[in-house]
């Protein structure tokens, strides 16, 4: 008799699982976004300035909500969100991203699906328009997690991704920012710098302004995606914690998918998106305790600057920061909220 | 009387720390080194071969031992260790490395500080005679974790270290084993693929032979490297989990030092040296518990061959892998042991 309930109900597992597949959930569908953290305040910004960057994280919560509520998938909804922000040059990622040293543009991607733990990622690529699907076609197009450079270029070619000349990720106004940080850096005699334009302090002197979405999408599946442009003026190849799995992005149905943003070197010593997660795993800590932990006690007793977006496949999520401001929004029962200021946010945000 | 006790307490800890300082205890220095994991089995080897790897295993924790007995610090052990790794044709980092599908050797490694968690990595260089040495640069000579490609090579050459000549790093093994990787991937009408020279098959078909050590010092510090060739026949400058800080290496002095070596992109996926140090942190495992934990469970689980080496601040270590069999030492006490073939070993070895 044992053996024939036994029986059934292993005859019942493929049958549970269509019906789950069969049945979604929308009730739970949730993006979470960010923009990047720095020193974002109202005194750094003209009405306008802000005014549109809202308009820029309403459009992408809006952009990768329509995915979820059609029953797509929540890596198609972070792949397209975050595409849209990296079209963007308001952000350092994409288009808009900063200049390297020597003038470049070199953008680093990662995405991450939580079902099945697989990772993509690319470094250093200079020609790939959306670095966030070429770190998609990593994942699922090749067996590597990171392929960087000229060879995640060539690989990115060979998937049939769009590949753009460099000049394609120039804008004005990040190439005058790299350039009054190198007359910082050197300054010529009678320079009077530091004058001109500092509507781009926050991005400038605190150079983060990483984009990365986490989503839960109707199949109770969690994913989480990065792109970045990276340090302003960085050299040497450097490549911060966007691309690193675990570092700047992760995603594991089991705890949460986590999309970071700061001070990438702290962010990778911490290892932050997955202390998030092995937090909630090791220690069942929420989400947004495990965020707050890392994000306000560990990074800040390291001096790492930066915040989180970490969200549960409940649809729980936090979006703790330690810096001035941090670009972020979220959309959940088809409301969505945008906001980029201190803590006030920060509260009126935490659930 | 509470303030002045409280006072006097504050007051000590300079002087315990010098105490601490003062007074290394060199009764638990401890050195254990991994030359790579994979079908390392008897028959794979002639008994050549065999005594070849046992030596050079021996040399390199002779090395690192000594560093530690004359008061170095465990950054300095993992150092010396790994460069005499690299610098041995024998494993697959620095000399002897394996080849791209490109025909060339793009190296990785990475170093992490238990004490202070810097870390430094650098990832496709092709002209640093030993990485090690970079990673270490990297993480004491500038802002920064992570360097790759170009600006690596620029960046070590700045600080003085030793740039070589990409085929210094060749050896007809490699390049055989490379052309026979590539045959089997494009036979030709009338090919005996397969056929050749199987000395080489445990690397071959399974491509770990990553190197790397974990040191405790006489001041209680911990410290991990990792160096790599990485995958043989490569593409698309694919980089793996060696020079990834929380994949391949992690040092935490509150926890342990790792070092990975194994197929990795698994080990990114699963963040296995943060998840071993995660375990011990926030689930109070054992070294030797948390470590088996990922190596024989998770990675299983998940389909990703490889071992591990890991430390914990009390001396204690221990170096499971799910391959047939792994490269490794250890030295403590002044006594040694190296090993290479499967689990009587680990038996052998688990403490």
């Amino acid at each position: 008799m044992k053996t024939i309930v036994i029986a059934f109900l292993i005859g019942c597992l493929p049958a549970l699982a269509f019906a789950q597949q069969a049945q979604p959930d929308f009730s739970k569908i949730t993006l979470v976004i960010h923009g990047g953290a720095g020193a974002i305040t109202k005194a750094n910004m003209t009405p306008e300035t802000e005014k549109a960057y809202a308009a820029a994280l309403e459009q992408a919560l809006q952009t990768g909500f329509a995915v979820l509520k059609n029953g797509g998938s929540s890596l198609d909804a972070v792949e397209a969100t975050v595409r849209l922000l990296e079209d963007s040059p308001l952000f350092n990622a994409g288009r808009g991203a900063v200049f390297t040293n020597e003038g470049k543009n070199e953008l680093d991607a990662s995405i991450m699906d939580g079902k099945s733990l697989k990772a993509g990622a690319v470094a250093s690529v200079t020609t790939i328009r959306n670095p966030v699907s070429a770190a998609r076609a990593v994942m699922e197009q090749s067996e590597h997690v990171m392929l960087i450079g000229n060879g995640a270029e060539k690989f990115a070619g060979e998937k049939g991704l769009q590949l753009v000349e460099p000049s394609y990720f120039r804008t004005e106004r990040r190439l005058q920012q790299l350039q009054r940080l190198q007359e910082k850096e050197n300054p010529q005699p009678g320079d009077s710098t530091g004058t001109g334009s500092t509507e781009n302090i926050f991005t400038e002197d605190k150079k983060f302004g990483t984009v990365g979405a986490v989503a839960l999408d109707a199949y109770g599946n969690l994913a989480a995606a990065t792109s970045t442009g990276g340090m302003s003026n960085k050299r040497y190849g450097r490549v911060g914690d966007s691309p690193i799995i675990g570092a700047g992005t992760y995603a594991d149905n089991n705890t949460c998918a986590v999309s970071a943003t700061g001070h990438g070197e702290f962010f990778i010593r911490l290892v932050v998106a997955h202390d998030i997660a092995a937090l909630m795993a090791y220690k069942k800590y929420s989400v947004k305790k495990a965020a707050e932990a890392v994000v306000l006690k560990k990074l800040v007793a390291n001096g790492g600057d930066g915040g989180v977006i970490a969200l549960d496949r409940k649809g729980n999520f936090a979006m703790p920061f330690n810096t001035p401001g941090m670009f972020r929004g979220y959309i959940k029962n088809g409301e969505s909220k945008v906001a980029m200021f201190g803590s006030l946010g920060v509260r009126k945000f935490r659930r």
